[in-house]
Parts: structure tokens; C-alpha cells; sequence
């Protein structure tokens, strides 16, 4: 099945307990469709950048059979610009400085060939532009996924509101879905945001996992418990990422295969945070994914006499 | 199986965000034997009050099959008496008062009839009368867990640190293992704590589930994510109880029981914090906690081709 990502790409620098980096690629749709990569062709993307973005990274891109058609290169202007510095606790974090650049005004142009998508992945971005996304594709898909932030429940809370009710599944962590419904209990806040549209909520905790709502079902997927975390930058769009590509890979919207595809996309995480970046999702081989996955099954699985 | 736990039985007055109490009965030992008696005989305890306690309360562990030919009633002293004081997230307390009262100088005497009991559970008190407890036994027990607490790995670390060697198992929350360690990352203070003397380690993470360490094995059981938590006093305790009162039952210390022996633990603890001090962990049927348990099967249970 066809997968379109929609979302930035960016440069990033990034600050950790562990060191520092120069200016390195990052952005939610480098990371979901890298993620991605390893579970569905075609592989499309939407977004923007400026000329002073590396042909050598859009190169990784396509290597891994990203489409970069619906990738929009503004002459003379510059690549969106996000710094951040991470706590010792590396679950909170500074942003140090934000340029909007080419992101300021992004018209998201759907190419002709990415038309009949049957996967959809609105990766973080503004909710405006999300749902331009959304209206400017001729067919629904069969399922859409947003992401959001903090910032968008802040400042575009009407724009998300009535995203809301378009999509299938949204994706955000516990600090997000508090601050979005205003109930402290998870298990409320999942229930008050499926009657503002998505039938299906991942709400994730990062290194304490992830819980997925759907009716009266819950399943919570652990997160791998790791000696080091090195960088948890793009932990969420790799997880996205991988969440949506094994759904389009198998085309199974079942709560059941929903379970499998936390799994798949929790798996992806733990390995995007073992390097800076998304250094670590470039080069993973699948008997490494599968092996990961593995791990997951002898972390949770025990029997009981029922 | 016979099982021996030692610890506080005492007053307790909670507030929390949904309203507080005068006092009631709390302390380690009273919520540890209560949730072990849903699966173990003989259930002996060793503990100490004044006279101020009510016979009522003895009554009711009595009725639960809990032996307390071990608990000693001081005449004309006073109970230990604890009160607290819940923050909005109920994962965090101050402590309002504590009176030490009985508890300054208990002597944990030993009755004759609890000798040579298979499972013993230091529940939490200081290192020393954990330590003359086990001392006091003429057979080591089959299995020995301990539980502790931030007060003593501070103000009784050498003790804490004498005692260790002598267990099999250490259960403790997740900023007690930091603070013993000085490791942020819980794998690796769980490798540093086994390597302190228990073979086996679980750090409780509250709302976030537990993680049972041994060798290079790793299980990780999910809290139930709950709609409420009322009051998660004695929550720890539940958990100890039902854990060390499954194995009891079972007879079987695997790390595969282990798991199983987690999970009904967790399943105790998420009865406990729904209702104010012991209250309802006093009421239970079996029916209950195997319904309470299978739905942790549905939550943590999914399947991948391998």
C-alpha cells in the first residue's frame, strides 16, 4: 500500500548530557519516512526546504526509497532551523532558537502521483497546513494519522479542533494529551479526545512506553528498558513512523494489527535513540528490526492460568 | 507454603486531592499480610502495637487467615502513627508527622510455631530489625524479599548494605534504586544492586508498571491505567504481598513465576488505590482478582511472526 507523509524536514542542533552537535538533518518527515522505509513502498513525501539543504541527504532519502517528488527546493531561501537543549533527565527539554524560514508560509503541493494514497501521516506541523493536506487529496485515504504538539494545542487550538474529526488515529504524549483535554488521567483524557474525532488515540510516555485507545480497549506496549539514552530527538516521528508503515506494509486496520504496529513503531524508537539524530534509523538492517522486536515479545509475554 | 512478614502495623492519616481521613489503620506489614492472604496459609506476622489499637482491626486480619500470635501488644503505648500528605499527581507525598511510639524500639520476637517458614518478607521497617529477623530464624527460608525505603538508604545505609547479601530479592521504587546507586538509568542500577547481593531486583515505577531484573533477563509488567486513583497508600505493600504470597502458593521460585508472581502483585496494588488506606484490598473475592488479572492479559497481550 502507498504511504504520503506530509511534515518538515529541518535542520536541527542538539544539545545533551552527552555532548553537542553541529547543524544536523532532523524534522518529523525525515524521521517518519526513514522509519517508514523499512516497512512500505511507495515511500512519498511532502515538505520544504531551502537550496542550502545537502543533495547528499536527500540522496540517504531516496536510497531508501523515500519519493521526493512532493519535495519542494525554495531558491535563495533557508531550511526551517530548530535547536534544543536536553535536561540530565532527558525527558525535557529547552528549545534554544526556532527559524521558521521556508516553513513561514509551506503550501503543501500534492504531486499527481501521490494521489490515491491509501496511508496517511500528517507528521508535525501546523494544523493548517495539515488539513490542506487532507483537502487537497481527491480520494480519503483509508487511514490518516496526525501527530501534534504543545504549540499547535496552544496557539492553533481551533485549527486542531477541527482537524480533529477528519482523522483516524492521533498520536501524542501525556504531557500533550493533558494539556489538550485538561484531565490529569490518562484514561480520561484518551476518552474525552476520541469524542473530538479519532476513533483511535497512542498517547506516549516515552521511556515508560505507550498506551493505544480504541472503544473500550486499551493496550499499553512498553518501552525497551535501555542502559543509555543518547538523543531522544525524533523518538516520536521514528515511532510514528514505524506505526504507519507496518500498518500500510500488512493494510490491516485491526485493533490486533494496531498492537503489532506500536510494537513495530516502539521497536524503531528504541533504536533512534541509541545515536544523535537520525543517524541510527539510516542504517538498520531488517534481521536487527525483527531481533528488536523480539525483545519486546520476551520484555512483556508471560502466561497465566485463566 | 508458610510465609513470615515483618513490618509496621500502624496509624495512618491521609489527605489527598479527593478528601482526607482521621486515622486508619495502615502500615507495610498490615497491607502486605492482608494482600497475601488472598493466596497463602499459614500467613504469620510479626509486628508490634500499643494498646490504643482496636481489636476490631485484629479481628479482621484474624479473619483473613493472618496469624498473629507474632504481633505484640504493648500496654500503655501508643501505635506508630504516620500521616501524609498527597500532591495533585499522587505520585508524589510529604510527610505531615510521624509519632515512632511502639516502633522506637521493637524487638521483633519470633514465635516458635512461625519457625522454619518457607517465604519471608522483610517488609519495610529499618535494616536492623530486618536483620535480627532473619538472624533470629534457626533455618534460612526458601526465599527471602525485601522491601525498603528512601529514609533508610539514607540514614541506614551500612545496614541497608549488610542486609542485602543476605536476600533473594530487593523490591524498591524507582528513585529509591537511583538513590542507591547513584545511576539514573534503572538498568543499570538494577545490575549495581545485584551486585550488592539480591539476585533478583524489581523497581516499581508506580503508574508507569514494574520491572523484574534477573541475571540478563528483563519483564516489564504495565500498571493498569486506571480512570481514578483514589488513595495509593500502602500500594507498595499490596503489591509485596500479593507477589511473595503468590510464589508461596506456587512454590515455585522461576523467573517464569516470577513474572506471573508480578503480575499478581500489580493486579493487588490496582485494587488498593481505589479506595482510601486498606479498605478495599479488606474485601476482595478471588473471582475478582482473577478478572482483575486477566485484564492485564488483554492489556500487555499481542502476537508478532517471528
Amino acid at each position: 500500500m502507498s504511504l504520503l507523509t506530509v511534515g518538515s524536514v529541518a535542520f536541527d542542533a542538539l544539545e545533551t548530557p552527552f555532548g553537542k552537535t553541529d547543524k544536523i538533518i532532523g524534522g518529523a518527515a525525515t524521521y517518519i519516512t526513514l522509519s517508514a522505509s523499512y516497512f512500505v513502498r511507495p515511500n512519498n513525501l511532502v515538505a520544504v526546504v531551502g537550496d542550502d539543504f545537502p543533495q547528499s541527504m536527500i540522496d540517504i532519502l531516496q536510497g531508501h526509497g523515500v519519493d521526493t517528488e512532493g519535495l519542494q527546493i525554495r531558491q535563495g531561501e533557508k531550511t526551517f532551523f530548530w535547536s534544543g537543549k536536553y535536561h540530565n533527565d532527558m525527558n525535557t527539554r529547552d528549545t534554544v532558537e526556532v527559524q521558521l524560514n521556508v516553513m513561514g508560509d509551506f503550501d503543501p503541493v500534492i504531486p499527481e502521483s501521490y494521489q490515491n494514497c491509501e496511508y496517511l501521516m500528517l507528521g508535525n506541523t501546523s494544523p493548517a497546513i495539515q488539513k490542506m493536506v487532507v483537502d487537497r487529496l481527491t480520494k480519503r485515504p483509508k487511514l490518516i494519522v496526525l501527530d501534534t504538539m504543545n504549540l499547535w494545542i496552544d496557539i492553533a487550538n481551533d485549527d486542531l479542533k477541527a482537524l480533529l474529526p477528519l482523522v483516524d488515529v492521533l498520536v501524542l504524549n501525556d504531557e500533550e494529551a493533558r494539556q489538550l483535554t485538561g484531565d490529569y488521567a490518562l484514561v480520561r483524557a484518551a476518552a474525552t479526545i476520541r469524542k473530538m474525532g479519532p476513533k483511535t488515540v497512542i498517547i506516549k510516555k516515552g521511556e515508560h512506553g505507550a498506551l493505544l485507545f480504541q472503544d473500550d480497549r486499551i493496550f499499553f506496549a512498553p518501552a525497551l528498558p535501555l542502559e543509555e539514552v543518547f538523543d531522544p530527538t525524533g523518538a516520536g516521528d521514528t515511532f510514528a513512523g514505524g506505526f504507519i508503515g507496518y500498518l500500510a506494509k500488512t493494510d490491516d486496520t485491526s485493533f490486533d494489527n494496531m498492537k503489532r504496529a506500536v510494537i513495530y513503531g516502539s521497536a524503531m524508537a528504541s533504536f533512534c535513540v541509541e545515536k544523535f539524530g537520525a543517524e541510527r534509523i539510516i542504517d538498520l538492517t531488517p534481521e536487527e528490526i525483527q531481533d528488536r522486536v523480539g525483545q519486546f515479545v520476551k520484555l512483556s509475554a508471560f502466561s497465566v492460568d485463566m
